[in-house]
């Protein structure tokens, strides 16, 4: 049996970089343990140190091997690498695929590479609070570079893409459907856009395609590069990475990362109030009787939903508990 | 000078089917305007008669002329149609292009016909909420179809297409980020799914891929059909409404429509609540210098996102103002 490592020990080995302990923090987190919150206040201030990078997009378009490409480059210019995958769709968070295994399993000895997946279920307390976590606990290990991999839908209260100093949006000859968002305006514009899969013979209209959505959007100061890449053999791998030095170079010149930061960091703290509210307000609807009545006498059409949604928030469902 | 309508004059001239009423009513509801709300608590028990159908999927795909071709259609059929459309990229919404203005322009004099939009800009208390609202005075107004118009990109708290009896999905050829995301299990598989814009050589492909794509999810008892439309001529239309009415018998004749209806109800008033909480934490982040400096200490790194998170409810942000 394991003795019982106290926080302070953990927290010091993890500094130390030490891998395991850093599993085990995460670990902690996922499991929304209390000595896993009280871990990452207390080191806390040892974070900011990491480049964040966020890849996000569709299912399909390759955004783990690309990742699992990436941390091959980043390593071979000596870089320290933690990935943490909240794709649902992911092959990390999966179960890889044989070729992505075998990619990946290069790293597993390598002791300034971390890998780490969550799955959308199990994170009690909330996915997207526990990632959040563990994108800090990965940055106070010392890793030079935090990975983040979402999927590019967006349904959560907090999206941990928000969290990066730099949004890579990944597509495919093929995306039509993100383009199409891209030029309604109804997606955000990303700071880097990838096109995988680049073998592709429709590879050079998907870029004209990705360029015309963007010549529709605001310009700002910053000309998002559209790099072409084959995440499958490398092609390209090491064009991203400069476009995401580039990106990086260029926010902490005109001194918009520290904006970018500070605004990330408030929306984070709405984000987990809201969220924990909302569990709350779940956990009253399901425990107390008389919310259960009040929400059959809507569906009763006795009482509407906004009236029914006022008397529930009059009635303290906001107050039970403590998230 | 018009002078003051009561709210019970206005509630009398909707339930009589009035369109200037109807509008009126609608416009309380998007200003946020207390009487709107009244006149909704008012409504409510004469509501749950209207179809219910909610249309999605990626901008550009045509759901707005697909859903104007359907108004022709369902007129054709002698049913009353309101039209309520939330899709920020939406021509209804920015202002309908030429074609579909001369398309939707043989409905306005219709007394049988009712179109409007939200933006996503303006609607005070948020835009879900107003369209929740909206969709429950049209159908006490006594539309026997309510078609929602909503973009299938879901960061809503509230999703407008939840309050639907029947979701349509719309695609067209070249939506593969779609097709990937309902492979990979990130998107809900709709009741019915549109390929548009069938005129495309590549349509059939498109077809077998969104085959392929739904025998990979759970299999209901309900086997989702896939119709092929060409909205800007009508191709197909009749087909797309038949499989709409299929889909309303079936979830009657199986007694789901209750259980959907009730399900989608509790998740309202759950969502709205949220919503409102949400909504006050923001006012008091903006309002409060106790709460600013909380956040500013965040950015320093004095305190983590989730202890600040914690103290922001514990100080009762959660609790002032009503919603």
């Amino acid at each position: 049996m394991r003795s019982r490592t106290t926080s302070s020990e953990l927290a010091e080995r993890l500094l130390a970089g030490e891998k395991r302990a850093l599993a085990r923090a995460i670990s902690l987190v996922e499991n929304g343990d209390p000595a896993g919150a009280e871990l990452v206040a207390g080191l806390y201030p040892r974070t900011g140190s990491a480049r964040i990078v966020g890849f996000t997009g569709p299912p399909g378009v390759g955004k783990s091997t690309l990742i699992g490409a990436l941390v091959k480059e980043l390593r071979e210019r000596e870089r320290r690498v933690a990935v943490l995958s909240i794709d649902p769709s992911s092959p990390f968070t999966r179960g890889a695929l044989l070729g992505d295994r075998i990619r990946l399993s290069e790293h597993f000895l390598d002791d300034d590479v971390f890998i780490r997946s969550m799955a959308s279920r199990g994170a009690l307390g909330g996915l997207a609070e526990a990632a959040l976590q563990a994108a800090l606990v990965m940055d106070a290990a010392g890793f030079d570079e935090v990975l983040l991999e979402t999927v590019g839908v967006g349904q959560a209260e907090i999206d941990v893409v928000d969290h990066a100093d730099t949004v890579v949006l990944v597509l495919m000859p093929g995306s039509g459907d993100s383009i199409q968002a891209l030029k309604a305006g109804v997606m955000e514009i990303p700071d880097v856009i990838v096109v995988n899969k680049a073998e592709h013979p429709l590879t050079d209209t998907m870029v004209r395609e990705v360029r015309t959505a963007l010549s529709l959007g605001p310009g700002g100061d910053w000309k998002v590069p559209i790099v072409k890449t084959v995440a499958a053999d490398g092609t390209g791998v090491s064009d991203l990475l400069d476009a995401i030095e580039a990106h990086r170079v260029h926010v902490e010149a005109t001194g918009t990362l520290e904006q970018r930061r500070a605004r990330n960091l408030r929306n984070e703290v709405l984000g987990l109030a809201a969220a924990r509210m909302r569990r709350r307000l779940e956990r009253r609807i399901a425990e107390d009787p008389a919310v259960a009545a009040l929400l059959d006498d809507v569906v009763a059409r006795r009482i509407d939903p906004a009236s029914a949604a006022a008397e529930l928030l009059a009635r303290g469902g906001d107050r039970d508990g403590d998230g």
